[in-house]
């Protein structure tokens, strides 16, 4: 299978191992991603960002392959026990490919509304669930497969170099989403030099002799290589995961599902609403079945069916999302953004709204976005020298040692447009 | 207004004649276009082809403000009646940005299968109708704007050149959606050099004495930019608007469709069908409420209810195109590719499937695309040399005086995988 | 070894029978291409066209690498003694580094004019001289590569499809330049997809039974990816190598070296003059140490030295070059572009210098650059299908099919700035 | 004018005042850059970087057009004693263009070596030197022209705002210099995106009420783009500017001006050896026409002469050169690279040097390249937002407060390849 992908350019799974990609992609699970956005309402801000968790997928499982082909160049410096073998490849593009299957509409923001369970959670599900073609697929190339796929996916696996392939500070996934979302936004400064990254990895120190090591970087190299992997991944915080238009578009999703729920829970009949939407508003035991259903597209539909029931809070925010007419951000600095000062602020703001008469709970609130600079105190990235010498990646980057453990943080308070003026004034210093 | 854009990169509509840009685009009718996709059902050949038409919509106008850009850089040549002034501009860039603000979900699928009228018709309704958004913007920057634009996006103004970049040879469409679909599918054979084309347009010879001049191509610089405008659309129709996997799925949902409305018609019950589907399918009149509600969420989740139906035939194929199970294609040449032995063709694969027991009217199908590689006969672009010559641009092209009136065409038998192996036995030569 | 470079981005020379191309490189011979612009005086054209030889060589090598692995992975189903083993493969670098390198400075212009050999002589020449550099690296490796090397930069080895590779329609030499040029002048349209090239290529029908098959293009992915590297091919043609700018510079700098030669032969003195070019001016027999110390610097600063030489005509040309005082030039169209009338032209032109006191021997010429739009006569190009069926690409491909045979041919006056208006009106219709 | 540029793609000088370009550009003076390389040797890390001084000198003149265009959007706001004239904007656009005219061949190196004038100093002298093409090209335009752009060049102006165009943290000569050296040597972290960056600026606070504002950054916009920009020019010095091999080329090219300089002195012939060179050799005063002649290629034909000379010193260091082999580089890191720990590093190698009978004034070296991180003490950069606040750039940006002040340094130790292992072992901790 050759597929052309704006971001990898040829996209080819040929190889003996690589079929398990071709057989899973015709799962029901896997195809339903090309029903649900990557980047849920950022096309409000960007408005070319279309593209799919589908494309992401299979991009994720193409850098994989990339990968893998530099560590079967390194490892015949491991002891062979420790080397990726067939049967570990086929493990990691399963889990490449599958990593973010259990996702639902709009993303992480669906599973912090309704109360349901993580994506994580719902991946395990559907690799584990017998009546799925994604465990089908797997069970059938060998039984042990699902439960070593959803391990790997967790993060979890016996060659700590690839576990940390699947889920860690430098990841197949992140490779992969933050070209992507750059070539969709078109925010150019998503991008870095994959090719050299890749060509710049070595093996790290392992944790004890018994277990394979880390991977590394190249200090010859590699170094301007991962700084400028890890500040694109700074800039898209910066600039589109952390975008005022997009948090605010979140935030009203959010007291949509929020209201409707509260509505469902009262017992109203709310046309248009998805089963797996109404099961949850009554804390119910969703289905896989319900929750397969689940898809961008269905929110939309139902959205549309909302903008016209009898409740004037519910019909009245959907009708400003449809039209674009955002609730509006502000953004707190230096004292009013301390944890206090944020609190004193939102008080401020909560006061304004109740004194114009808008529900408080619902057209005022606080979004603080925070990502730490660079993230890997977790999986320390180290830097392996010509002459042995391994050092922590802040150590050696001019860059990244300036970065480590400060954390990026954008405090803004969120409010219906009417409210700005009023808001604004009474938070003037 | 600025936006980021990765085909145009920074979108700007600043200048004041380019406020109706972003006023037309808080109207509920141009937000509904980010739930169209611009290439249907390409994503099942091209992962990453999810853009909307949307994206594009804000790309036409964009290229707008910069052919206006050159247009006034070049008519202070012209009389001063023939100029473009800021009312035109304005004309101009709402024709720009709302020229498929009437396509139905799927695109030119929908309205030939059910029935519907045209989406060129449905734009003028939506521009001349009091109850859209879009008219009521228009409408109050000048009650004659909506019946202009109107106008203007079928091609007609008393400025040729005006006219023709809306909706000729050379428009911002076509410059807007070649570079786009490229970006979106990963095919580089799409590209062109958008600057430079602009930067080579001046004006031709007008018809007659009264009228104002078509837009022509300054012969010093301009020949290899729209050779290579001109192979890109060849290009991408080859390459993509033509692609066997996209073709087979606009088969495939065609059928469906075909179905669900002969089953309706019946008076089957199709839950999850939308009231505009209903009432198309009962050859009622839709209403332009029914058919904004009409988007790509309405039929995917259309779709996902039909799958369940207790029709064998429709829930089948709605399977098939859910696990992307597609039907195959068979390219005929030759002898075989005639307007007698395609028939011939059919008629034998048909056969195969009766005996193999399927419908031949769902499950084999006879599928023609075709355009014309230089499409400029009712439009034809001329070349102008410093010194006055004016020249066809056929006539001065090595490449394109040899691709002149030439009809690219790709003919294929389309049918359900099961018939594959019979069909192929029966067909060779 | 492993380099960064514009064209390919991460260029590695890692693999065992790469070895050969990191010793090359330190040969003497390689490095003076550093000193040898890969376009000549097309600069004057594109002020960025400053790409040497030197890069142009590394980057052949580079495609090879690439050609050889994709080789490598359709190899397996010829017999094995047609396969590319390791020694063929270090042929076929070596060749494909060193396929330029006894090139003069200025290109072809310099062999055309001092009546000395062509630069494939010259290659040759280096590569069986024992005094060299490449030869005797080459013969550390295997007393026979200097001659094989030899024979296969001339398009001759016992696998045609190795021979083809280096020398041929599709070969690396043309992959390379026209992807660098067009990267170096900014010329878009020079841009090809080499990678998925690469992937299409299969192998054809062999001569006959004894021999190796030749390259050929996989038919279900390749033929938009040939078409358009040849499209590229003419497109850089018609844009950088037929430039008028720089066919006027070329044609200055032949009269420069012809008036040079003139007064060495009548034993003036010029200083300043390589050793070389003085050999040559008297007919006898350059060195090759002379040779390879004629490089661009030389022939800069022997123009410097000229420009202040006693006989104006030289002094003169010198000085309109360095100060970009280009000759102008005159296309021919139709009538006046056939062979009879070209000449009639030229004699029109002559007479009008002839009239206004300049030398038409020097100040008038005819130029005519030709080439065929797809040069495939001598290694036609054949299109394999999936059911073994092979075609030649020019029945397959609509647009080649309309190129073939046919040639693109710009025919030009040109001369010096002063006669411009009177050549015009004389040949004005 | 229009030309394709690489970097900027359609390059324009056709407005009124960009005529100046046009009448520049046939300067003998300008025209001499084509044959002066931007990156000096630095083609030997980077094997494409062969751009010359003469592109980036067109680019600079494009990048002002572009800025100039911006700073007419925005300088109504300013009194209009304050905004950018006609005359003005030809000031800055000959400043441009001519910044950097001076340089001689390798430039920074080739000042240091002979002891001739900085390139600054050479600048003003063409400039304002009646018999140079530039000075008549501008005393033509107006008599105080010349005294004018050469006072601008060195960064004075009335307004600051121009001033600082020209020469500043933010300039066009930078703007221009880190992308098209990104372009050349395919180091794609030089990239920034210029287009939203020039968007971004605005007017910040005047020194005093009497003074024109400098440039400044529109806080909405503005801070990614000017934060990439900087990390830009950091990540080019790391990987560029700062290259071991680059330095070590430089190293070799100083010590073999040296030695030439010596033998000079002493009255040994060389022969080859540019007028120019003689001149400083001897500590005479350099002419104007003698710099002129001063080139790359003059250079080149005179180290291929140096090389048959009898002293063994200045012929092998420049065989060393010609084929590549080396000086190596150990760089020192921790106490090492201290002010004491690299002298006391530097005292070892020498006396490795010493004992294996090389000159350790030749062939051992102490390079130390250092630069701010953020160089904006002398211009500090000010963000302004909406509501009127202007704050310092490092005090706003998540990134460059982190880097403010920070010093980037490379130490290394440079020497034969024959005291490589020595050196090591003599150094190791």
């Amino acid at each position: 299978m050759i597929l052309r992908d704006p971001v990898h350019g040829l996209v080819s799974f040929e190889r003996k191992e690589e079929e398990i990609i071709v057989r899973l992609l015709e799962a029901r699970e896997v195809q339903r991603l090309r029903r649900i956005r990557q980047l849920g309402l950022a096309s409000f801000a960007y408005p070319s960002a279309d593209h799919t968790r589908f494309s992401h997928a299979i991009g994720a499982a193409f850098v994989m392959t990339r990968l893998l082909e530099r560590l079967r160049h390194i490892d015949p410096s491991l002891p062979y026990w420790q080397r990726t073998t067939t049967e570990r490849a086929r493990e990691a593009l399963a889990a490449a490919l599958l990593h973010d299957v259990g996702h639902g509409p709009f993303s992480h923001l669906f599973e912090q509304v309704l109360g349901g369970q993580h994506h994580e959670t719902w991946t395990r599900r559907m690799l584990l669930d017998d009546s799925t073609d994604v465990h089908r697929v797997l069970r059938e190339l060998d039984p042990i497969l699902p439960e070593r796929v959803a391990e790997l996916v967790a993060g979890r696996h016996e060659l700590p170099y690839l576990a940390r392939a699947v889920s860690g500070t430098f990841d197949v996934d992140r490779c992969d989403y933050l070209l992507r979302d750059a070539h969709a936004t078109g925010v150019s400064y998503g991008r870095f030099d994959l090719a050299w990254l890749l060509r710049s990895l070595t093996f790290g120190v392992p944790a004890s002799e018994a277990t394979a090591p880390p991977i590394a970087i190249d200090g010859r190299k590699g170094i301007p290589a991962i700084e400028s992997f890890l500040l694109a991944r700074l800039f898209m915080f910066q600039q589109v995961y952390f975008h005022k238009t997009e948090r605010s578009c979140e935030w009203m999703l959010t007291k949509i599902l929020d209201r409707a729920r509260a509505l469902l829970t009262d017992g109203t009949r709310l046309p248009g609403t998805p089963a797996g939407i109404a099961t949850l508003a009554r804390d119910g035991a969703i289905t896989l079945g319900e929750y397969l259903d689940l898809d961008d597209p269905a929110l939309w539909v139902a959205l549309a069916a909302w903008r016209n029931v009898p409740d004037p809070t519910l019909a009245g925010l959907v009708a400003r999302l449809q039209t674009r007419h955002l609730f509006k951000t502000y953004e707190l600095f230096g004292e009013q953004a301390t944890p206090r000062g944020r609190l004193d602020a939102l008080d401020v703001a909560r006061d304004v709204a109740q004194k114009a008469g808008f529900d408080p709970e619902i057209y005022v609130g606080l979004d603080v976005a925070s990502t730490f600079a660079l993230d890997d105190a977790d999986d320390p990235l180290t830097i392996v020298f010509p002459d042995g010498a391994v050092r922590p990646l802040a150590e050696v980057s001019f860059l990244l040692g300036r970065l480590r453990g400060e954390n990026l943080e954008r405090v803004r308070l969120v409010f219906a447009p009417e409210l700005r003026d009023g808001i604004k004034r009474a938070l003037k210093p």
